[in-house]
């Protein structure tokens, strides 16, 4: 007899999981290993920026009061004591109608207060000296110690991930170790006797398990440590026993298929005989209804439709985040924007509806078409998505033209939150 | 005396680049390393999809004929023979009044031509008969072999960058390998005695190397294989004998500093002396206007300025593109849109500047803002952008509100190619 489950909302669904959160503890690693994960901690300026008083060009240093008087009629010509490259400190001290040559990068010369850049000076053949023909003002060209960040200052907050731009930034700033989160261990489990792996031939009756590499490949997107297990068995004692021995291995475990009625789905009745808590086992939802979380010892258990395009949703609104804010994400949503729908759907449904699309950011304004909606698409629905378009439920359809909210894929950034979608039952 | 360089247009340095690829080559990698990868053949379907006849639902798998007079009024009953799970192949060939317990995605039974959901019937208590009260037409949700795909059917074009969606399309026809663009390992090089590693405490006159774990960063990010072989020494022979020591180790060099008019910019001696020819050294850009890009026995060396900000622009702008060709990508460009921007940059120059920038995509409008503008930001500009703004040569400045266009950093997707942008001497 068919188990009456008892829907709620999505969004209330995201936020039972993530209240739930447990973080598996911080970790320092080698900066050239941080790339994609997320700052734990604010970075710190350990000194000023500039460290010192330097040139931001190729050029000469010299004393300003040297050059008061020069002009295109009187050019003023000073010798040059020394030649300094950047990183080596100038050996000799100007005296008046000295000059000192230097590179982009170089300390000031102790008694020198501004800089000329090459262009505008007449060298000697011999390099001894250069002339110039107008004047400079003290700090002329210096660029100040401390002019773009103090020491202590915080060059950025904690909760980013990590890319290039802030490498260079923790390089600058003496960073060869950077704190962050340690990545959760996360357990992947098949289950349905008719999948094959995809080295295996086709036989009868059996389709290539494509969710388990799929969600294996979401969760290193999402930046966790992947464990396929292999299938569950189709036997509930081998299930039980499976599950029960990785669960001391992991910081979560996902399984794909089984949550359903079919007489094959063990997963509610193995959380139920683990003792773990049931956080929902039915969304409002399109697709993936069926999808449950349980809880055991602060351990997600990811309970995730066997239907390709219903997993794929499912992890990405549950498990991704999860595993997003225990990596110390700020922003653990997928990126919620809106966009023009450009193609009608015309399928109403009561449950708020997850459809697979394409976004495109052309010229300015937002499109977002249905993927899949040609037959010869539904297989390829998911290679072909950049974007989840949220229909909420409702009485009719939805027509192009329509402004809907979408969840980016796999884009920089993401959200704090998310909004909530105004249903529309017209 | 400083030589005197033609500068070139910003585009056009670009394609004598990308014009210039040379490739290392195919390799078969299993999927569950693909990710991020590029497909370097199209994705062929390797069966029919569904590969049989199948059940959508668990249900029960019933002769259409048996249920010509079933309604409410007068149900029909229909012996249940056997139970099917999916994978499974049924044993007996139900004959008139009988049916198949079936599961999702079971094959059809031999002899019945449509399935009704659990949830139209009334089952027995005994599970031996259930009960319908309505009729169902032959292949009444039935999902037909070859119904979404034909065998040899073209998944997916090559040229696409692997994700999770793209994991699953494969799993489904079998690719347990896929054939991959080899990475093509790139050296990085610093040059500049003003600097220390990250790890080093700082000293008087020196600053630390950013550029080199920026760059080895970005290189991730494209895909490459990044070796860094440390500092290049302040002395012309020693310089060029790491250069040619390496050179064979790699697919191609990058450099950071050292192509500039200071007196130990060996960069542009170095290629001189390695035979190398030399596709430009100056670009009509700034920052980053003395990157120069040579080729020695087809591989490029790119002579990235030191300057944090143009070295990360001169990456982005020829060399990530060269590496994502490399790797197969259909669309090796950063991605380009056009914005609004939010801040006037009224600083105006002859040159096409790339203006690090803060792009947001909210309700539906497009919005950029520079990054950097104040000078606390300056450091940190690189760790807050995600977009280059794009602003063309000319003798005024740019206000808030006009359209500009803009180079999306680390977003899903990218250009086949760059839209000239107009260039407005007004």
């Amino acid at each position: 007899m068919v188990e009456k489950r008892k829907p709620i909302h999505v969004l209330e669904a995201v936020n039972r999981v993530m209240t739930r959160l447990h973080t598996s503890g911080i970790e320092k690693i080698p900066l050239e290993e941080a790339g994609g994960r997320w700052l734990a901690e604010p970075v710190i300026a350990d000194e000023a920026v500039p460290p010192f008083d330097r040139s931001p060009f190729d050029g000469f240093a010299v004393r300003s009061s040297d050059t008061t008087d020069a002009s295109r009629e009187h050019p003023v010509t000073l010798r040059v004591i020394e030649t300094v490259g950047a990183g080596h400190i100038a050996g000799k001290v100007p005296g008046p109608g000295e000059a000192v040559r230097v590179m982009t990068g170089t300390i000031m010369p102790e008694g020198t207060d501004a800089i000329v850049m090459f262009e505008l000076t007449k060298e000697a053949e011999d390099g001894s000296s250069m002339t110039i023909s107008r004047s400079f003002a003290s700090d002329d060209n210096v660029v100040k110690k401390g002019e773009e960040m103090l020491k202590g200052d915080e060059v950025l907050a904690s909760g980013q991930r990590i890319h290039a731009g802030i490498t260079a930034a923790l390089a600058t700033f003496g960073y060869a170790k950077v704190t962050v989160a340690k990545k959760p261990r996360v357990g992947v489990f098949a289950t349905g006797t008719e999948l094959l792996e995809p080295g295996d031939k086709l036989e009868p009756g059996k389709i290539r398990n494509s969710n388990a590499p799929m969600v294996v490949e979401q969760l290193k997107e999402a930046g966790a440590e992947p464990k396929y297990f292999g299938q569950l068995p189709d036997d509930f004692d081998h299930c039980y026993e499976q599950v029960t021995d990785v669960l001391g291995e992991v910081d979560a475990l996902i399984t794909t298929g089984g949550v359903s009625v079919g007489d094959f789905d063990f997963l509610p009745a193995i959380y139920e005989k683990l003792g773990a808590e049931v956080l929902f086992n039915k969304v409002a939802m399109r697709p993936g209804s069926v999808t449950t979380v349980a809880f055991k010892d602060e351990k997600p258990l990811f309970g995730l439709s066997g239907n390709p395009s219903a997993c794929f949703v499912g992890f990405e609104l549950f498990a991704a985040p999860w595993v997003k804010k225990a990596m110390g994400a700020g922003k653990p949503y997928l990126k919620q924007t809106k966009a023009v729908l450009g193609k009608s759907f015309p399928k109403p449904n009561p449950f708020t509806r997850f459809v697979r699309g394409h976004a495109s950011f052309e010229n300015g304004s937002h499109t977002v078409i249905p993927a899949g909606l040609d037959k010869s698409q539904v297989v390829t629905s998911l290679a072909l998505s950049n974007a989840l378009i949220v229909l909420p439920g409702g009485t009719r359809g939805f027509e192009a033209g329509d402004e809907v909210d979408v969840f980016l894929l796999r884009g920089d950034g993401g959200s704090a939150f998310y909004e909530p979608v105004k249903e529309r039952r017209t």
